[in-house]
């Protein structure tokens, strides 16, 4: 009952920051516009409060659920890391002695003892498995929920070579303690694409009931568990490279410099990857057309806080501003990215330390107590829990700067790929996508029209200056309304933009394919398929979204 | 006379930026495309590389070094090129119809006029000769260095068979009558997609010989009669609306303010309107792919003088900056355009009020004395023979500001389009074109080969990052090499990339298709085709480049 008490004040509070940025928007076509507004937060306080009542019993389904899904897993991997007979000893100082190719690779998993020299070339995550080299990979795994599958267990067991001595059982797992288990609460409607690290997304038609988005229903794109954050010892480091220079600002003194609000949308570089994967099958989260939202964020100017901490704007020997995050793994790896150091010191770049999010203090999983929102630049340099600032010469050297995160030919593949030919991807190309109706949707067809809607939005401050709709694979298209766009003007356009349109249908057809492509203030579109784009790490999906419906007449 | 000299001094002060700028490439994947990368930029390159050595940072000693360089060329040349007694005159209509074996090749030099025929099968560089044939060898002697030194100068000097008309080098047309009859006379490899006003291109494999484009080959387009300014008497208004307020600037006053230099490309928004014809006429200049060249423009910073006349950049009220050309049409109006204040103001905007193309005053038909080069903006806002700017709280309200050079839906015609409904074209789109092998050309396969170049571009600033180019409809794609790209970083990449790629082909077919697309820093690239971009204006065809080729085995 608490978290039901907790989830609709939430949502209540939510409800007043929306109805104040819905004043600031410019509705075009609106000859109706107070009545629109009033729609539009009437529906999302509406649909709130009825989610928000439904929250505890879906919250406690949902547990049940996920715990269920657990025992069935662990009656899936049958006899994995379970004593075999007949299969030799070794104690844990052996296995310690094999951590490398020429040593062989083994590994543990409760009681079993593998080796997976032969595997280490074939894993999905690369070295990273190395990690794990001469030890367990529990807490690998526990980190990584995506091994938690029948098909993993049996794979592994594919490559046991004998037991973990009786003496050294338990020794390694005992004290191991779930490192999500201190993870926040998530509304039920998140739909998650992976469970730990949790990632989620609500469902499209949801996505576009409102031009700012719930923080409750904003996706959530996590690397890692979330870290649990005493506001009252938080300290951010600044550091200038090279310079032996340090400064530190607690939570209060960033709160005293001038505080600056945006509205900007964060969207993920894989958002849309499901629909790349029908083409060939990419590394990634599984993500629809939801890895996105609109959102208002409060906080002070990443340039001012430079400013203070000593950094001179023509001071033309630092070229990047590296971010790290509280959030780390098992090995101690905290999350880190970069930006370059001009988007951190321009004036028209209005990267934020954002303390607040619509209206409200940012909720843990998008990163309490402060996270860094570098508008029109991909989610994953929005770097949350921020722990550090470092200006240096250099990029950041994580794993999420400089073998993620890039975009490759679509001939390349995981054999010929180079993560050091591509650069890291910092704005995003303009995208758009279909929210309602959604792919399989039987339609309404009301006086000869369906309705269309979705979301447009392009990186670099550009807006949205026009989306095309067809039903008829591009011989007719038509222009969409804007429901909702903010009327900042490019470089600096932030937010996304929401459109619908009602386009007329032919009688005898029964179904059609209904595409949308988005234009933005600099004339760039859409590519058309994604057959073209198709890149490894199935990131930058931003092709015509293409979306089959039927009628029900 | 007057004309061949300048011609020849502007084609000498030419050799200087062009080195400048080669020191800045970066030449990547350079393994295997030694050959590729000397054939395209070698001529030019050679003595750059070494007069690079010299430190071209002391400015006055380049410039003695230049001169010393010119007057030792002419030493070498001896007698090349100078009137002869006794020797028949031609006049340059003679001299166009000679253009192949049957009628013969002439060329001229300075005032030297010679009948090639006999060489053009010995020609080192093939038949790349008989581009120049029928006209002056002097532009193509700029691409390829090679040619200047006293050997070829004595080997031409043995094909001489006359002197160049007097009458015809000077002004052309003495029909005073003819808004036209002062324009200025222009080589005859650029091929006129109008003759009055006067737009021209040059062939593509041309287009891509050199990274820097030279003068007498850039593409013009001019909406009106080119002015004749005389630059003694030239003054630059700057008005401030609502503020009563004007300040002039004689060229001098200008020229005393901070110089400053940058590499950019220009481009018309009406570049490869050819191939968006072929969907469905439009109303326009029928360009090629060559409606676009890359040069060093060295002036003024708009902000500075903007400075200079009071704007202060915090003043909220502006919010365009106007120009206006001094070119006019019968009714007395002026050419206009204008730019966001932004970009006007920005530090990163490198908005240049230009006086030096390549090294050398502007020449007449590119805006001399002064022209607005607005980098990473469509050609349209940078105004040639700029004569007033207004900062202003509204756009120009110029025909081709408000009803030209915008955007629209492939559906709206004629009939429905309201141009009040987009936005002026500013930053342009990412684009690339496929400048060799041509249409329709028969291709040699070399050990399983084609060659392919081209070049790639994209506004607001973003560098290429890659271009890919398939010959089997996208089920393979090749990523090129970059023969010439500028160092500079986004989002102050103003220069295009050049590129090339040996693509292997099935033995057993005789012809393919090419595509190519490239991507830039937002990772925003090409749509496939013209079909759903097409726009009645014809402009920002940048859908892929496709090109059909034979091959002669």
């Amino acid at each position: 009952m608490k978290f039901l008490a907790n989830s609709v004040r939430r949502i209540l509070f939510i409800y007043r920051p929306i109805y104040q940025s819905t004043r600031a928007f410019s509705f075009s076509n609106s000859n109706n516009n107070e009545q629109t507004r009033w729609n539009t937060c009437n529906k999302i306080l509406i649909s709130s409060v009825i989610a928000g009542c439904l929250g505890y019993y879906a919250f406690d389904k949902q547990r049940k659920y996920v715990f269920a899904e657990a025992s069935k897993s662990s009656d899936e991997s049958g006899t994995a890391g379970k004593f075999k007979e007949g299969l030799p000893s070794f104690s844990l100082r052996e296995i310690s002695d094999h951590t490398s190719k020429d040593t062989k690779v083994w590994v543990t998993y409760k009681e079993g003892v593998y080796d997976i020299t032969d595997f280490v070339d074939k894993h999905p995550g690369g070295d990273q498995i190395l990690i794990a080299a001469g030890s367990s990979v529990e807490p690998f795994w526990l980190l990584y929920g995506v091994h938690e599958n029948k098909h993993v267990y049996m794979l592994l067991e594919s490559y046991r070579i004998g037991n973990l001595s009786k003496e050294d059982v338990g020794t390694l797992s005992s004290d191991l303690d779930d490192p999500y288990s201190k993870d926040p609460v998530r509304h039920p409607v998140l739909k998650p694409t992976s469970a730990k690290p949790f990632n989620a997304e609500i469902p499209p038609p949801l996505l576009v009931e409102s031009f700012i988005t719930p923080n409750e229903l904003f996706y959530v794109r996590n690397h890692l568990p979330v870290p649990d954050i005493d506001p009252n010892t938080y300290e951010l480091e600044v550091e200038l490279e090279g310079r032996n220079k340090r400064v530190t600002f607690t939570l209060d003194e960033l709160k005293k410099l001038p505080k600056c609000t945006i509205t900007a949308a964060i969207m993920c570089a894989g958002n849309r990857r499901g629909d790349m994967t029908k083409v060939k099958p990419v590394k990634g989260l599984n993500w629809g057309p939801g890895a996105v939202g609109n959102a208002v964020w409060t906080g002070v100017r990443l340039r001012d806080v430079l400013g203070k901490a000593g950094v001179d704007e023509d001071d033309a020997r630092y070229k990047h501003v590296k971010f790290e995050g509280i959030d780390f793994d098992v090995t101690g790896n905290m999350y880190g990215a970069s930006i370059p150091i001009w988007k951190a010191l321009d004036k028209r770049g209005d990267v934020l330390l954002a303390y607040e999010m619509n209206g409200v203090p940012i909720p843990r999983d998008h990163g309490f107590p402060i996270r860094v929102v570098v508008p029109g630049v991909v989610g994953a340099r929005n770097v949350k829990w921020l722990g550090k600032i470092t200006v240096s010469e250099k990029e950041s050297d994580s794993h999420w700067q400089q073998n993620d995160y890039k975009g490759f030919s679509p001939s390349t593949d995981w054999d010929t790929v180079d993560f050091t030919k591509s650069p890291a991807i910092q704005e995003l190309p303009v995208i758009s996508a279909i929210c309602q109706p959604c792919n399989g949707d039987n339609v309404e067809v009301v006086d000869g029209h369906i309705l269309v809607r979705g979301y447009a939005w392009s990186g670099g401050g550009q807006k949205i200056v026009r989306v095309d709709v067809t039903v008829d694979a591009g011989k007719t298209w038509h222009v969409a309304h804007f429901d909702g766009q903010d009327s900042s003007e490019p470089p600096q356009h932030w937010a996304w933009t929401l459109w619908s349109i009602r386009i007329p249908v032919e009688k005898h057809l029964e179904s059609v394919e209904i595409w949308a492509k988005a234009v933005d203030s600099s004339y760039n579109t859409q590519p058309e398929s994604f057959e073209n784009i198709w890149n490894l790490r199935g990131v930058l999906g931003n092709a015509y979204h293409r979306v089959k419906v039927k009628f029900s007449q």
